[in-house]
């Protein structure tokens, strides 16, 4: 797999860099595996309704973390995740049911991450907190640039179960 | 804006109809808003990785409901609505936060869905159940075809709310 490889395996790679650099809490390699304006900007349009002037010309990356509103722009979706890894200790993500399809310049994967993290210990020890495991889906939009597959879009929710039948906990929604 | 218009206005206006289907129940209004595999299926790339073999040659489509796992392909994402549609007396769509991004042949729409939606009245009469309101967030993905753009993935999600400032709900978490 070090070879360059089909278009869906390197989407592949792509994806699964991101949910690395997740884990090791990198965030300047998270940054650098987000579509920047300078990646590809020449032909986007872009317009927003309903609210704020465009902030920014270019690709506009959108980010929904789970139960969050939509985060939309480079400094929104950074800044989101600057505060995500500081408040996280320890997350790994088990991928599983991971769908890739490509379309021209475009890529689409689904995926199910299956979470186990844990948050600073509560009484200031070097120990973690306890470990939490979350069932998310995912939605995120890859677009190929010079510099490789970069996203475009994350889109991740809760699955809340119903009959329990799919993730193992029961907890209903 | 009865004229072709722009790509931005057209896929505001795809992105509307989708809604506006939705709303008024009509099953086959939004079947033809999906992707399907005469549309566009020459040059798609598919590969699933962790599960079943690939169900369909083109373009496989993929839907998110709030709180439900991945739907891919336009089996398991029609059903899904038929099955949302017969439980579903009333809803409406408010959107807010609408963004529009457009790259090439690739469309990415992010909004806030405000639903206001009423099930089946709990004692058999004639009226409505007790309506519900929702923050829902939805990424939208849209595809041009030669019969307009196509939903190719849509994915929705509920926002929690997190000190209450963004929709008037107080349910945590």
């Amino acid at each position: 797999m070090s070879a360059p490889g089909t278009d869906i395996e390197q989407v592949e790679l792509a994806n699964t860099s991101f949910y690395e650099a997740l884990e090791r809490g990198d965030f300047e390699e998270l940054s650098s595996l987000w579509l920047a304006p300078l990646d590809t900007a020449e032909d986007d349009l872009v317009e927003t309704r309903g609210g704020d002037e465009d902030e920014e010309k270019g690709p506009v990356i959108s980010c929904v973390h789970p139960g969050w509103p939509v985060l939309n722009g480079r400094g929104e979706v950074l800044r989101s995740y600057a505060l995500i890894m500081a408040n996280t200790e320890y997350i790994q993500f088990f991928l599983t049911d991971v769908h890739v399809s490509v379309h021209g310049d475009t890529a689409l994967v689904t995926c199910t991450e299956n979470i186990l993290s844990g948050g600073p210990s509560p009484d200031d020890s070097d120990e973690l907190g306890p470990l939490v495991g979350q069932l998310v889906v995912a939605t995120n939009l890859f677009r190929r640039t010079p510099y490789g597959w970069k996203l475009w879009s994350h889109h991740a929710s809760p699955v809340l179960a119903e009959g329990g039948e799919e993730d193992g906990e029961d907890t209903p929604g």
